[in-house]
């Protein structure tokens, strides 16, 4: 058995601690799949709240070998609100509806929604559209769950391995709570 | 055959014009690169110059395979300048470079270096940190072909349809200009 990293009470687990930094996967689908499987499978999660898993893009043999294998309580959809990447959430969207897998969306996060420099704290720039997150759940007849604004001290904070909720910019952890809070009640809805 | 699209003097051609918009290719790995090959032997293309083939992210079938069926004449990598896309990127850069595909590496293209309000035009927002293509370049042995300004213009140009060369804003116009010569150039020597 694999024992996850464990940090502010997260587990994580990912084929990338295998590899070294320079090290690439070149793996056909079959294989990729099969790890995905084996992580979730072979490691020591021990008594845990929610499961998470964080998929690559697309709508490949990594996403169909896992919601076939395991039984997903729903989809969230990560989605930055400009048109092109809305036609990359729409084909996931309808991915994990179609009726072969049957995955029900639990809602759609819109990130990078806006920006605001920390020296014009009133000024919002919508750096790739507005509205496009509301625009997909309205589609798809789910949840808008939340928008995340683009903060850079959490990008730096991330790569310092910080935890979001610890910012002092509260407009960025009082939308992760939001997000949070909403996502927990639509699960208690599901069982 | 199939014929592609073509504006401005550039073919097009992707799977993307043969689904609708809500749907997605729940395909596995090897329908996913057998299309890829599809797309490039079964386009009528006539008398180009250039082409460019834009990979989804990964290091999966679909690079594998597209590297392995045709002769390459070089790898470009376009990453952000945080860690955590370099990485991603490092990654795709050791698989073109591998001994197995032997693909060189043109150079690293940074995106969304950083972000200038319209409002404020002497002020430079690095949204994802500062350096990143620089790093990379120097890790690989490589150049750096340019560093890409996020331009909200620019994002919704491309929404409708428009040249990134017809913009007004001459900063991102030079940026694209510097690169594409920067590019033929290296072609050249490849040759």
């Amino acid at each position: 058995m694999m024992f996850p990293i464990e940090k502010f009470g997260v587990k994580i687990m990912s084929i990338g601690f295998f590899v070294e930094r320079n090290q690439s996967l070149i793996w056909r689908g079959p294989m990729a799949a099969n790890a995905v499987s084996q992580l979730f499978e072979n490691t020591e999660w021990g008594d845990i709240d929610y499961m998470i898993i964080d998929f690559p893009p697309g709508t490949g043999d990594i996403q169909l070998t896992t919601v076939q294998k395991l039984n997903l309580t729903g989809a969230i959809i990560v989605t930055t609100p400009q048109e092109i990447a809305l036609n990359d959430a729409r084909k996931a969207t309808s991915m994990f509806t179609n009726p072969d897998l049957k995955v029900s969306v639990l809602g759609i996060i819109e990130n990078m929604s806006w920006f605001t420099p920390a020296e014009h704290p009133d000024e919002k720039y919508y750096l790739f559209g507005k509205g496009g997150g509301h625009k997909l759940a309205l589609e798809f007849d789910t949840w808008l769950l939340g928008q995340i604004p683009l903060v850079m001290e959490v990008g730096e904070a991330a790569e310092q391995g910080l935890s979001v909720f610890n910012q002092s910019n509260t407009q960025i952890v009082s939308s992760f709570e939001n997000i949070t809070e909403l996502l927990i009640s639509k699960m208690g809805e599901k069982q």
